[in-house]
């Protein structure tokens, strides 16, 4: 919703008590791709510093706010500052009750709630039934060894630490529950080199690639049933390369594949089916991350699914969900963004949905407390 | 032959008096992959320039020296001075009566060849029965829109007129007539882009090269004889890559391919083969050369056969003898490299064979005069 194109030369600056809306906008026009949020970092600090009440923590770009209210039990609100590569889709743009752009609904109108709860209990016109903590963090969209929730998570476990997570990753305005493993293999597939005009002397890896990239093609994907919800695995490619120079039959073509399996396959289960998957081709697991299970049996997650909305399904996506799973705390997964808009070029948001959103975790930090209702 | 792998500081100097396999060593030992000939081209000019009866031209990166002797009859020795990419492969080495290392076949030991001849010629130790003209040129490993010939056959064709022109790109020691064409084509194959966590959104564009890869693999390439000579022609993938980042299904991947095609077909004819090879997709040309016949009507052509050793084959490289055969100009392909071993890591060139050519080189240009002979 700027009305230029390029990025303003000074600091990014954020005003809090704007809505929902106008911040989701503010912030998907401060383009954060993976590996260089310094900018949206410094905007979100410098925005958050100004409420004297919350304490602030930076760490590399990760932004960690904490009340300190002495309340019974603590929730953390986490996400992401990072987005994918811009697919000539910015700056935001507001058409049909919906805005546009890179990043509206993986995860700036996720960023924008957390951001606009920070505002009202900072100005104290919220109280909250619970302590909150604010997770802003970089590289979600990458390998997961440059994860900042990951690197705070090994380095300041207790920062983490709380009664329930929620990540404010797409759901569609609903809670989704546990998430999917994912695990990044790469397969090379080796020739022999030789001039392109006598390429009988040689062999052509990216030709021996063919029955490799069949079996993707073929491949049919797991539907699974955990704890009651259904979770649909998928298989892909990545990126494919190959190539020496214009008049050379390649020596090798590496291809790299992304397998996105259910929580009840452990990673060891799941680089194990990509072997088989993959037999006869050598593969090296290049990083994983597990998958979680959705964790419906603690009464605070019952009370927050309740307050959400009521209902909950499975979260295909990998979240870092199975990053607090890990430290034994339950998380949920809760924003207005589409997730099956996430990484296209027409990803948007409703506006409806993000103002829904809003009303609806503001509803359940204000009443969230379980003294005497469970 | 260096007993250092670093190129060293200063400016290369050449000795063109040197022995001619000492002074393919010294060729190879300058790096001059295509594009970054600036070094082997001031040493070649620098040599050439200390014979006062030529005259050196500079153009760029490629260097052209004459004779002016008044002879009836001139013979064009044309070498291009760069290399496909170093595979691990340099310093030179001399090993089993051969010297290794990158360029040593294709084609710095004729880039040796035209160099011994000019120095025979140049201190006046030959005295040869034609008008001779040099043409050291860059970029012939790479696509023919950069080509150095070329180049100089568009702005200056008058610095090629010759009544035959002999290029000293690797035949293993025997003459090579006409040449192959030569046609790179980039495929497009499209997908949808998707969150690789729901794939089922997207289309996979890298799977979708399956097919693509299949009939390459599948392809049977023909063989043809032209004046006697028998051409095998190629299709190779050159290049592959796909790929947005590794949690996004892929909407684009790019194949390139290489089409070497015998002189009975025209570009036109080659290009139409290729779409229909690979019907369904989406295909472009992105540069091709054509192909050249044998051209052995000439009796300066059939001299220079039988000088050279009296045998003759189809040349299956493609090679700029089609820029001499556009001007009118019968055209040969002899030196000591061995095509085989052009453009891989072990590649080499046998001594022998290389003094063997000098000399049949030398013999041919003392005696090549037509007259009384025809």
């Amino acid at each position: 919703m700027t009305t230029t194109a390029a990025q303003p030369p000074g600091p990014a600056v954020l005003q809090l008590s704007r809505s929902v809306a106008q911040l989701t906008a503010d912030l998907v026009d401060i383009e954060s791709v993976s590996g260089d949020e310094a900018r949206i970092a410094d905007a979100v600090e410098a925005a958050v510093r100004r409420y004297g009440s919350l304490s602030v923590r930076r760490l590399g770009n990760v932004v960690v706010v904490r009340t300190e209210l002495g309340r019974p039990e603590r929730v953390v609100l986490a996400g992401h500052l990072d987005t994918v590569p811009i697919a000539d889709n910015l700056p935001s743009r507001l058409a049909g009750g919906r805005l546009h752009g890179c990043g509206t609904s993986d995860m700036k109108s996720g960023v924008a709630l957390q951001l606009r709860v920070l505002d009202l209990i900072g100005t104290a016109a919220l109280e909250p039934a619970v302590d909150l903590t604010w997770l802003f963090y970089d590289c979600e969209e990458v390998e997961s060894a440059r994860n900042g929730l990951n690197r705070v998570a090994a380095e300041h476990p207790e920062l983490l630490r709380a009664d329930l997570a929620i990540l404010l990753e797409p759901t569609n305005g609903t809670v989704e529950g546990g998430c999917q493993g994912t695990m990044r293999a790469r397969l090379s597939i080796a020739g022999r080199r030789a001039h392109s005009a006598r390429s009988w002397l040689g062999s052509n890896a990216i030709h021996s690639a063919a029955p490799l990239l069949q079996r993707l093609a073929d491949y049919r994907a797991r539907e699974v049933e955990v704890e009651g919800l259904s979770y649909r695995e998928g298989l892909n490619a990545v990126f494919i390369e190959g190539g020496v120079a214009g008049n050379v039959v390649p020596d090798r073509c590496l291809v790299t594949v992304n397998y996105r399996f259910a929580p009840d396959r452990s990673e060891a289960e799941a680089e194990q089916h990509l072997r088989s998957v993959f037999s006869g081709f050598e593969l090296t697991v290049l990083d994983s991350a597990p998958a979680a299970r959705p964790g419906l049996d603690r009464p605070l997650v019952r009370r927050a699914v309740q307050a959400l909305g009521g209902e909950v399904a499975a979260k295909l996506g990998w979240t870092d969900v199975a990053r607090f799973s890990a430290l034994g705390i339950p998380a949920l997964n809760f924003s207005p963004g589409d997730p099956n808009l996430a990484h296209r070029a027409d990803e948007s948001v409703e506006l409806a949905q993000l103002e829904r959103c809003e009303r609806l975790l503001v509803g359940f930090l204000e009443h969230s407390s379980g003294a005497g209702t469970n």
